[in-house]
């Protein structure tokens, strides 16, 4: 078995039997890795694993907690994860129902679906030839990203098409993520045998999301993409830039792609539709390095498409005809007016919290004294993300986007008997 | 870089230089082996390399033989392998325009859309719970396939499916294919550190298409079912069983699935929608062992659906009000009665030739004396799968299923002036 998934089960039993409870604070990644003699990196992965099956929490700079709470236990310390019956989501930032004209996409379907004799055969395996070339007219347009069709490849979500990525580069390499919050890129990356880190700028692949570098949404500052890029041009490392949530950035003006910065050199560009649209919609498309391009034409046969053929036509005439455009205007305006009214509406019910918008204008902070145990919420009415609790000090992130307009009252009270 | 892809590069380099020239043989597996001093995996695996590549072809029994013909050359020796503008496409086994009732389908799509809270949040990663359990209904009346929704893993076609298997299982399984062909889930295996073998029966993984194990379609027969069960019950083996095409078994009744034949234990079922809906709509689903479904469970959050959830929702309609059925019966009797027409036209137009339907009713094998060298069909009418070419006697694999009924007669025509 390998080292990481020993510690793992290590930990796992120990949780599992109490001997860690919830909320103790788990080791620091430097200390295990010296207690137990193995590299951090390994510490990190069994960490990563225990996050991902729910046993542990990060927290922003004090390590993991262990957020999981025996069943033997009185059940009144469970943080609610997912519980599809919550009254008030403010944690999977769904979409609001009034977000999105489906009646004006069923149009595109219907008129995708008319014709025929395109669902005859198989898509093709890089995307549709004419949605791939209305997604390079429209990222040139919005984001000074430059590329010709070939050089695109569509794909339904952003997970199939890392996937292809991994395939064309070889095993071997190092990757850098910004944090542990992107589960399922990580492990994909450590699936195809790559050696997967935390910020390390020495790495061989760079994976960023410069609109969206935190669970709360900061904003990667131009400084920063400037330096990171200049500093790939020495090491000569590719860059991941995964341009998720651009289109909410609206505090600041919107910050230029890494890939229209660099002049497309080293840089994989990655977008996707799903929040612009509605997440019910999956289609992401990611542009390739001219080198990279080359060896997925010559790769073809290995890879298959996975976006909907019909999807993918009706998204071509709605980009074509300029709904995109419009539509990323009303959910910007949509969202953060949302953001703005809840966070207001948080002041005035909880004066003494500190409350803050994201960068990005779609979550909120919420810090407050609280004096029971880490644990709330178990009231099946609503669902929150918790960044961290210590000392007293709760800290949250909100996600009011699915929160219809006229709820965001009753949601705020909600939330203030839950934390009172 | 690796062994393979040097032997790879090597071989390349002789084809594109004409040192070795269209329709030479390529030196045996075995003999490569032996005189490059490697094992015969290496060589099978740069070899599937070429093929994929579209460099060399394999034949039935003869092994394998250059296909690519030198730029330099008169151009007169290249195989039609993709033209889209192609007049008679009996290569590809694309859908009859007739086959499928596109407004039908539409309703369903629109009737999806209508169900506008489905589309705020992310689709189910295991695929809508809905349609599995309508999956579930289906496989147990259609395939005496019995397995609980909570088992059953949708995903847009057996790829991405395949992928999160790769995922579930540690890596470094020997995993045996049947042959070369299916090059993009040998290629997977090999990319999660898997190593891929042909036809080997110790392996840890046996991966067959018992409806289609040849790319004539040849089916398994029911006594070979039951001794690789009772093989892989003493070595404990998981097989992957690829219900492709089962739909399509005519000749004889539809054989048992492996699934059903070994009761569910140690193989993961896999069954798609493209063949009986029409290839632009892809929608596969896997039934995992019960330990498989557990790990699936506990990795939940390492994946993404791709399937369509518009999609989902309307198969999902399609199967419970019975249409599935229905359209199984159509495509059925459509493409068998194209067939044997197609096979009869044959016979009549090339009387000493030797034509004859595959196990699924399908396909076509067509075996003529023929003068001229390997190559043909460079006139933009007909495009065909050639098998083999040696000692002048060709061998084809036609696949007649797109070709309308009424022109079936001048698809027949256009090829006997191809191989006369």
């Amino acid at each position: 078995m390998k080292k990481y998934l020993e510690i793992y089960n290590n930990y796992k039993e120990l949780i599992l039997s109490n001997q860690l409870k919830f909320g103790d604070r788990m080791p620091s990644v430097r200390k295990a890795a010296a207690s137990l003699e193995v590299s951090k990196t390994t510490i990190e992965n069994a960490y990563f694993e225990l996050q991902a099956d729910g046993y542990i929490i990060s927290t922003e700079k004090s390590g993991f907690f262990v957020c999981y709470s025996n069943s033997d236990s009185k059940g009144e310390n469970k943080i609610v994860i997912n519980n599809k019956d919550i009254k008030y989501d403010l944690k999977s930032g769904d979409a609001d129902k009034g977000s999105f004209d489906i009646s004006l996409w069923q149009r595109y379907i219907k008129s995708a679906l008319r014709q025929e004799e395109r669902f005859l055969s198989y898509g093709d395996v890089q995307g549709e030839a004419d949605l791939r070339e209305a997604l390079s007219d429209y990222i040139r347009e919005k984001r000074n990203v430059s590329a010709s069709p070939d050089r695109i490849v569509v794909g339904a979500g952003v997970l199939p098409l890392l996937s292809i990525l991994c395939s064309l580069i070889s095993d071997n390499k190092t990757v850098s993520f910004p944090d542990e919050s992107f589960v399922q890129g990580i492990n994909l990356f450590r699936d195809y045998g790559n050696d997967v880190r935390i910020k390390d700028k020495n790495a061989d692949i760079i994976y960023v999301s410069p609109s969206h570098m935190t669970s709360f949404g900061s904003v990667m500052p131009i400084k920063r993409r400037l330096e990171l890029i200049s500093h790939t041009k020495t090491t000569n490392a590719l860059i991941i830039e995964d341009d998720f949530d651009s289109d909410f950035v609206y505090q600041s003006k919107p910050t230029p792609a890494l890939y229209a910065l660099s002049g497309g050199k080293n840089v994989v560009y990655m977008g996707s539709f799903s929040n612009v649209l509605i997440p019910g919609i999956r289609i992401s498309f990611m542009v390739l390095t001219e080198e990279l391009a080359r060896e997925f034409e010559k790769n073809k046969l290995h890879f298959a498409q996975t976006a909907s053929k019909t999807e993918q036509i009706a998204l071509c005439g709605f980009i074509r005809d300029g709904h995109i455009k419009s539509q990323n205007r009303k959910i910007r305006r949509l969202y953060t007016e949302k953001t703005k009214e809840f966070c207001n509406e948080l002041k005035s019910a909880l004066p003494d919290a500190d409350c803050s918008i994201s960068d990005n204008g779609i979550s909120i902070r919420l810090v407050t004294k609280f004096s029971k145990d880490l644990s709330v919420f178990e009231n099946n009415t609503i669902s929150v993300f918790i960044r961290s609790y210590e000392n007293g000090v709760l800290k949250l992130i909100i996600s009011p986007s699915s929160i219809p307009k006229e709820s965001i009252k009753d949601a705020v009270n909600a939330l203030k008997t839950a934390i009172s």
